[in-house]
């Protein structure tokens, strides 16, 4: 019988869209993009009563099956837990879009969010939301959890954005906070450190990421051309 | 006998010139440039009558031959049409630049490109073309419909602009319009939206929009730098 | 008997190191650099009396060993001219290089390098050249030709600026001139369109290009950011 | 019996962890990066008593196994030198690092890296150390030699910074000088030219690199949008 350490079946799959499979792919393209240098970001999936997490502390790049942390979503306790890692300091934060409903979460270090978090701090203070219209890649951002669709080029894109804490973990309750104050959010900015982005399976949490990179990129753009943001 | 959806002697080939081939191709490499961020842009090409069409919602660096859409450019009806997938909002778009003569027609969201269009409502007003002249690049862009050669160096590339939309396919009459306006031009900007190249064959839109594309990021640097695009 | 336009043995070759697949991988790799967007640039290798030179207006991300086109350097006359492709304008240019001791040539579009050429026009009048010290990558451009050695941090790296033509060929004149002018240089630029850059031999062009490039870029950052070239 | 020149046994491994292998591809994507352009920069590790190091002058991306010099870090001789390539001029300040207690040590020529320390200079004086805090990223740099653990998000970053001199040898005492002054750091900038990064181990190196690179590029944006390095 395998013990929590050694319960390879749950990472072993020849199927690519394998949840343990996906997150290898996906944080090598993360990687290239920027988002997860110097091992940091993370990435969850979760399947069915299994939540599959990439290790804290791993070159994501390099990330492997063998690698992954599978958590029971029930019982919160590891089925698979490699020994020589850690498990992500994120975890609870994965855990809070899951119980949200979300089927992937996605956690970025992008410098372009970073960016955004202090340009809003500055230009609108630290209670304000990034808030931008008029920008047709907006359309990649769904409506809202339970509406039909996606936002609209007219509509007005809002990100929350929290503070940051020393601990990652210590981050949940204000993530939280911030999913009930918007509820119609897939994604939460941290103040000079990046981005949860969240999405009701794989294909979606990643396109709805890149879609938000590309307005943050964007939006930076704008700024240092003297660019508004909104009407 | 093969059903509209399952029509797959239309896009298996081992050819990579072939026209579903390519389009895969050519999605990978616009993924890698940053022009198809989160599933936006699209791809079509006309292969004598028949139109292929990247779907809509699909990852772009993850497309398949067996994700082409394939229509009929005399009866507009689909040839082979994938049940889990939805046609490209782009089409009547293509149809177009096809109906113009075109043998390939792409639509990408570049932050260059958005960004030229701001610029210029900015600084010339909402009617205004994008013109810069003096680039070497320029020779990239052929003179015009029915005339012979590239613009040259000492020409001036105009790109109309037209108001985006909400909805991709009502682009369709002014983008029309613009061609009607301009007659000579192989591209029409959208304003925060991005850009429709086409050309007379693959390799003629890839490397105009290619060329269009090293232009406007080179014309927004020029504009962070406080260097004029025309004399 | 081989005629001029089949002559196959002249190209083909299983060593990755024949000049013939050299150029491919180096055109791959400007490509990827953005030196050679749209068809832009070209390369050029002199290997004993054999000028071996990538086509005019193919992909160059795409080449392939049977496009190159191949010169006798004594008669000037083509031992090798693919029949459907245009033999590359920039011929002249790279002629004026293996003239002056060169065994391989590069012409990209660089937009540092077009950028630089607008910045020192605009900064310093269209006669000067570009100039800047005290950078450690300078050390990465020899001291010129029979002199023995790269520059060192303290020296002053000069790069001559010629004026850009309608024809590629037209820069020839100014080329040589500039080349007379400033015996020591082994690149110049071409005003709002590139770069020429040569070296002794494959290795030696191609690491001087990318010192240069990454100069040129650096520079441009610099000037954003006000900070001085010079002492 | 193997001669210092042919001895091959030390670097011949089909294992992708042996440091031969190691740094080849480290300098792979270290070239991708933007790092080591042009042969810049330099990558060496310690296995127990043998120093591996990358040479001199050599296409950083087209490293091979067999272009390795390696020293013996009690000895001071090389046990492998390539005949036709010249060790690295980084040699002394490698020997640095590991006399430190690092397993592997970093040169790159980032141009983020060069800016900063242009940046500080400008700003904060040449004396001036780079300073940046309530950045997340800087937990990816540890506390210091002999600490536990790494930064935390309120905790200031600094690194050192030392003038450049004209051959890259003669930086060994101040880069030593600043080694005893910041006992701490893990990492030494050198003006107007890259920096020195080391680590425990060739992951800790790599991604303390990449942690430390990031923060650079994002402090050099910060700049550009007249955002503070500290409250």
């Amino acid at each position: 019988m395998a013990s929590d350490q050694s319960n390879d079946a749950l990472i072993h799959s020849a199927d690519p869209e394998h949840p343990a499979n996906l997150i290898c792919e996906l944080c090598r393209k993360f990687y290239t993009l920027g988002w997860v240098t110097g091992t940091g970001g993370g990435t969850s999936i979760k399947h069915h009563d299994h939540i599959f997490i990439a290790p804290s502390g791993v070159q994501k790049e390099l990330m492997k099956p063998t690698d992954m942390f599978v958590l029971d979503y029930n019982t919160r306790e590891y089925l698979r837990k490699p020994q020589v890692l850690k498990p992500s300091a994120c975890t609870p934060l994965f855990l809070a879009a899951f119980d949200r409903g979300a089927g992937c979460c996605i956690h970025t270090h992008s410098q372009w969010a970073v960016l955004i978090t202090l340009l809003v701090e500055r230009d609108f203070g630290s209670d304000a939301c990034f808030e931008i219209e008029m920008i047709e890649q907006i359309k990649g951002i769904p409506k809202g959890r339970g509406k039909q669709g996606n936002l609209g080029y007219f509509d007005r894109l809002r990100i929350p954005i929290i503070e940051n804490t020393a601990h990652e973990e210590d981050l949940t309750d204000s993530l939280a906070a911030a999913m009930e104050k918007y509820p119609d959010t897939y994604a939460v900015l941290v103040r000079r450190h990046g981005i949860y982005v969240w999405g009701d399976n794989v294909h979606k949490a990643k396109t709805q990421c890149e879609s938000l990179d590309y307005i943050f990129q964007l939006a930076v753009e704008m700024k240092k051309l003297g660019l508004p943001w909104t009407k």
